[in-house]
C-alpha cells in the first residue's frame, strides 16, 4: 500500500527566500534564515524570520524523499571523536507490528551504521557544555536565535514581563553553553539524527512549538506522515513528535527521521505495547529496553518516558472526572496495579539515562497522570507526580542526560501559573513543554482555540515549547488541514508569549505587518502574516482585482470609512500646523486648547 | 433586489428543548433557558444553558420575519406609565443614503408608533434602579443569570479569583437592580425594541459576548444581515451591533431590529457621514443628533458615542504606527482637526444624555483612540481619552443614562491588566467592552484567535462584554461561516472567564462534558459542546459509523491505546483491591508501599 514514495509541499513561501548566516567560531556551519522581501514603496530592509521547514523551501536545495536529507551534521559528530559507528540492532518482525507483505510499510532504501557513544562517555550536549566545550550546535543556535537583533542592537528598547527569565540582548554561543550547563534549556540532537538543524527548547530563549503526527490502528499510512510532518514544520513546527500506534511503527518511524530537518519525538512505550500485543500487563522492562536501542538508533531526538507513574500515586485518580487521560500514564498505571509493583520505568530510570547518554536522547519526562479536564486540575495525582519528575530530573542530570518535563493539560486560566511555578521549583528549572492547556472542556472541535489561550499564558509565564492541539483533538486524528491550523495557532500563542516575555527583537514582526497595513501595502501584509496564503485568500474573497492590492481601503468599510485612509488626511492636515510641535506642547503639560466643560 | 423576505436558520440545536421559567415578584415573565438531554446511561439531569437564541429555536414559537418577533416588553414598558406615544420622525430620503427604485431596501412592512418619556423623565432602567424599583427586566435578568445555581446550591464551592468582583453565590434580581443603581452593569433595553429578551451587561454576571455584523458600500445585502443576526444569536451572541456604513441603513437597522431577540447596537455617526456624503467636515450637530432620534425611535439599545475623541488628543496619535483605527474616532478627529474646534460630541454630550435617557438608550462610550497595533498600545492618546470617557461617564450618570466603556483594541498580553484596571479606576467600574484585545499583529486571516487570547484573559481581569474578532478581521467582511467562528471563539474566551473568574455554576457544563468524554457517550459530548454540529462531524470523519457512537474508543488512539478505556479497567481493577481506601490512607500520609530510591 505504501509502495509509492512520499510526495511533499516543496518551494518557498510568497516573497521569501532563504538565506544562511556562517559562524565564527565554527565557520562551516550555515544557519537557515527566512528573508520577507518588503515592496519598494516602504523603502525598509527584508524581515528576517525564524525558519524551521528545512531544505524543502529552499529552491536551490535538491531534496529527495527516497534518500533523506543531507546529513549536515554528521561530520561534527564525527569531529568530536567520541563515538563509534556499530552494526546495530536488527529489525525484528514485531519492530513493524509482525506487517507483512502488502500491509508492510516498505523499508527506508539507505541504511547508516548507527552510532553511539564510545568507551562509556555521555556524548550529550549536556556533558560538552559542563566541560566547556561551545559546540557547532550550539553556535548555529545562538545565531538562529538572534535573529533581528543585530538590526536593533543599537536602538534595543526592552518592554515586557518575563516572571524571571533571563532573556539576553543579545544570544552568543556561550550563552547558549551556558543555559545548557545549567539544565535550563536543552538542544535535542541524536547523533543518529545529523539530518537536523539544531534548535534550543529554554525559557531564555523564543517560545518553541511541537506539532504532532503519528498513525494509529485505525488510519493513516506512511506517504502521510511524511507529508504531514513536511508540511508541519513549514508552517512553523520546531519539533515534531511521531505518535504511531498501529503497525509499520519501524519503518513509518525511519522514514520521518530521514527525512526531517527538526528533532524527532516518540513515546517509546506506545510501540513496546505493540511488541506484546497490546497487552499492558505483559510490558517488560527487557521489551521496553529492546525499543529503546531500537528508536536511539534510528536517531529520535526526544523521549517521553512516564517514569513518574509511581504505584502509589495510582489510587490518587480513583475520584477524578476523567481519571487518566495520558495513553503512556494509564499504560503505566495499569502495569503497576496490575503486578502491584512499582513501575519498571522509575526503577529502571538511571538503566535508561544510559541508553540516553549514549546517543544523546534527551528526556521529554511524561506527565502520565495530568489533568483531562477543568474538575481535576492542579490536584492531588498532577502534583505528586510532578515532584517525582522533579526527582528523576537529578538523575538524568547526574548522568549527564538533557531533559525537559512535559505538563497539562486541561486546566482553567486561574490555575495555569501555579503549574508553572510549581515546575520551576521543583524541577530545577528544566525547560516546560505543556500540552496546552486547555481553558475549558465545553469547545471539542474548537480546542486548538480552548488551548491556545492557556498555551499563549504559560509561555509568557515561562513554559519553554507549548505541544500543539489541533481541531480534531478528543475527536479523531488530524489531517493536514488539522495539522496547519494547529501550527499556525501555536505559532500565534509562542509569538505573543515572546512579545510579552520581551523578547527583543519579536515585535519587528509585528511592526512591519502593522505599518505594511498602515500604509495599504497589501501584498506585504499577507506575505508578512503567518499564512499569507489565508490572509491573501480572505482578502480576495470580496475584492478579488488586482487593482485592489493597492486600493486604499478594504472590504471592511470601504473607502469613506476607512479610518487608516482618514488618519492619512489627518497627517497631511497636521503637517500644515505642525502636530508634532503640537504633541509636544500637550506632552509637556501645556494645554494648546482651553478645555470646553461639558454642560450639566 | 431586496424585495424577499430573508431566510433564518430556525429549529432546536441537537437534544436540545427551550423551556420557560416563571417570575416571582413578576409572574408573567418567561425566561428562555436550552435544556440539553443527557443519554439515558448517564443517570443525570439534563444540562440546562443561557438561551440567546431567541424564538427561532423554540419549535413552538411561530416567526415571521416579515412580521417581526413578539414584543414580549410592551406591557411592561406601557404599565409603567411613563411613556407617550408620538408620530415620530419621518423617514428621508438620505436615511438610506438616497437609494431608490430597485437599490432601495423595502421598508419594513409593519410601522409601530414610537414611544418616548413623557414630561422629561428618564425612563432608564438606571433610573428605575436608583429609585428602588425592580423592574421585569431585573428579574428576568436575575434567573436567567441563575442557571444551574439553584441545582448545586447545596453543593456550592467556590473557586477562581475575581480580582476585586463580587460575584454572589445567587442572583437575586434586588442583586441586579443594585447593580444597575450603581452603574456597575447595565442593561441595553431601548423602550422602542420590546422585542427583546433582558440581559445584563456588568463584572458581576456572566461574560457576554457581541457579534458585529452589517452591510459596507461595497457588499451585502438586508438578507444577508438578517441572517447573519439569527445565526449570530443561535451560536450565543448576547448582543449585535449593526455597523452598516452603505446605503440603505435605516431600511436594513429595521429588518434587524424588529427581528432582534437580543439588545442591537449601532455606532450613529457611521449613518450620520452617509447622510453628508461622507465628507467628515461636513457633520454637523443637527445632523448627528437628527441621527440620534431616528435611531432611538428605531429601538436601537446602545450608541457607540465617540465623544472622547477631543481636538488637543489627535495631535497625540501624530507618531503612532498605526494613526487612529476607529472609524468612529477617525471621522471625528478629522472633523475636529479641519474645524479646529472641539469636538460636537464632546460638548453636546449632555444633549446627547437628554436623548438617550427618553428612549433608554444605553451608551456604549468608543475608544476612538484605540491602538491599531501592538506598538501603539496603551500609549498616551489611548490613556488621554480613557479619561475623558471617565468624565463623561459621571455626566451620564448625573442624566440616568446606562454607560458601558470600549477598549481596546491590539494590546499584547503584559499589557492588558493595567488596561483593566485603569478602566475600572477611570470610569468608576462602569462595565468594560473591548474588542479583543489582539496579543499580536502577524496573523491576519486568525485574529479570532489572536484576540480570542487577549479576550480570555481580559474577561477574567473584569470585562463584562467580549467584542467578537472574526477571521476576516483586517482582511474583509465576514460571511455566515466567519460570524460563526467569531461567536464561537468568543463563547470559549467568556466562558473560559467566567470558570476563572469563579462563577459559581460555570462548571456544570464543563463537569458533564468531561464525565460525557469518560463514559464514552459520544452523543452527550457532541450535544454539551459549543458547536455540536462540529464535534460530530470532526469525530464521523473517520468514525462514520452509527457503532462508533457507542465505541469505547476514538481514531485519535485506536482501542489498544486509550487510556480513557484503561482508566476504566484501572478503576474496576481497583474496586477489589479497594482504591478508595488506599487514596484515602495516601492522602493521611501513610505510605502503603516503600517507596524505592532511584539507583544512581
Amino acid at each position: 500500500m505504501n509502495a509509492i514514495t512520499p510526495t511533499v509541499t516543496r518551494g518557498p513561501l510568497p516573497a521569501s527566500r532563504k538565506i544562511h548566516k556562517p559562524g565564527s567560531l565554527h565557520p562551516d556551519i550555515r544557519v537557515p534564515m527566512r528573508e520577507i522581501a518588503l515592496h519598494p514603496t516602504a523603502g525598509e530592509p527584508p524581515v528576517t524570520v525564524y525558519d524551521s521547514s528545512g531544505p524543502y523551501t529552499d529552491p536551490d536545495a535538491v531534496t529527495d524523499i527516497a534518500a533523506g536529507l543531507p546529513r549536515l551534521r554528521e561530520t561534527w559528530i564525527l569531529a568530536r571523536g567520541d563515538v563509534e559507528a556499530y552494526g546495530g540492532r536488527h529489525v525484528k518482525p514485531e519492530d513493524n507490528g509482525f506487517a507483512s507483505g502488502d500491509r508492510l510499510t516498505p523499508e527506508f532504501p539507505l541504511r547508516h551504521q548507527p552510532l553511539r557513544a564510545s568507551g562509556g562517555t555521555a556524548v550529550t550536549q549536556l556533558a560538552y557544555a559542563r566541560a566547556g566545550i561551545v559546540t557547532p550546535e550550539m553556535e548555529f543556535i545562538a545565531i538562529r536565535e538572534n535573529l533581528g537583533r543585530a538590526q536593533i542592537k543599537e536602538r534595543i528598547s526592552r518592554d515586557g514581563e518575563s516572571f524571571g527569565a533571563a532573556i539576553p540582548d543579545f544570544v552568543t554561543p556561550e550563552f547558549v553553553r551556558d543555559e545548557v550547563a545549567s539544565g535550563r534549556a536543552i538542544i535535542p540532537a541524536n547523533i543518529n539524527h545529523p539530518e537536523s538543524e539544531p534548535m534550543i527548547i529554554g525559557r531564555n530563549f523564543l517560545v518553541k512549538i511541537n506539532a504532532n503526527i503519528g498513525n494509529s490502528a485505525v488510519t493513516s499510512s506512511m506517504a502521510n506522515e511524511v507529508d504531514k510532518m513536511v508540511w508541519a514544520i513549514r508552517w512553523g513546527g520546531d519539533t515534531v513528535m511521531d505518535l504511531s500506534t498501529g503497525r509499520n511503527i519501524h519503518n513509518i518511524r525511519e522514514w520521518i527521521i530521514r527525512n526531517s530537518p527538526v528533532p524527532i519525538g516518540t513515546v517509546p512505550i506506545y510501540q513496546a505495547l505493540e511488541k506484546v500485543g497490546g497487552i499492558a500487563e505483559d510490558l517488560t522492562w527487557e521489551v521496553f529496553r529492546d525499543t529503546l536501542v531500537e528508536q536511539a538508533e534510528q536517531g529520535v531526538d526526544y523521549f517521553t518516558i512516564h517514569a513518574g507513574v509511581r504505584l502509589h500515586f495510582v489510587p490518587l485518580t480513583a475520584d477524578r472526572t476523567t481519571g487518566i487521560v495520558s495513553r503512556g500514564g494509564s499504560i503505566m498505571a495499569k502495569w503497576c496495579l496490575h503486578h502491584h509493583k512499582e513501575s519498571f520505568l522509575y526503577e529502571h530510570f538511571a538503566d535508561i539515562c544510559d541508553i540516553c547518554r549514549a546517543y544523546d536522547v534527551a528526556f521529554s519526562l511524561g506527565d502520565g497522570l495530568r489533568p483531562g479536564s477543568i474538575a481535576d486540575a492542579n490536584d492531588a495525582a498532577q502534583f505528586a507526580e510532578l515532584e517525582t519528575l522533579g526527582e528523576l530530573t537529578k538523575i538524568a542530570w547526574e548522568k549527564d542526560c538533557q531533559v525537559m518535563i512535559e505538563g497539562p493539560g486541561h486546566v482553567p486560566m486561574h490555575k495555569i501559573k501555579a503549574n508553572m511555578d510549581k515546575q520551576l521549583a521543583t524541577c530545577g528549572e528544566a525547560p516546560f513543554y505543556t500540552l496546552g492547556p486547555l481553558t475549558t472542556d465545553i469547545a471539542p472541535g474548537y480546542d486548538h482555540i480552548t488551548s491556545g489561550i492557556g498555551a499563549a499564558m504559560i509561555g509568557w509565564f515561562g513554559t519553554a515549547m507549548l505541544c500543539y492541539v489541533t481541531p480534531k483533538e478528543h475527536l479523531g486524528l488530524p489531517d493536514r488541514d488539522d495539522v496547519k491550523t494547529g501550527v499556525i495557532t501555536y505559532k500565534i500563542a509562542a509569538h505573543a508569549a515572546d512579545l510579552a516575555k520581551g523578547h527583543p527583537a519579536a515585535q519587528i514582526r509585528d511592526d512591519a505587518l502593522s505599518r505594511a497595513r498602515f500604509e495599504f501595502r497589501w501584498e506585504d501584509q499577507f506575505n508578512l502574516a503567518l499564512d499569507p496564503e489565508t490572509a491573501r485568500d480572505f482578502h480576495d474573497q470580496t475584492l478579488p482585482k488586482e487593482a485592489h492590492k493597492v486600493a486604499h481601503f478594504c472590504s471592511m468599510c470601504g473607502p469613506k470609512f476607512c479610518s487608516m485612509r482618514i488618519s492619512h488626511d489627518i497627517r497631511a492636515e497636521a503637517q500644515k500646523e505642525g502636530m508634532a510641535a503640537m504633541a509636544e506642547k500637550f506632552r509637556e503639560g501645556g494645554d494648546l486648547y482651553v478645555p470646553i466643560e461639558p454642560e450639566s
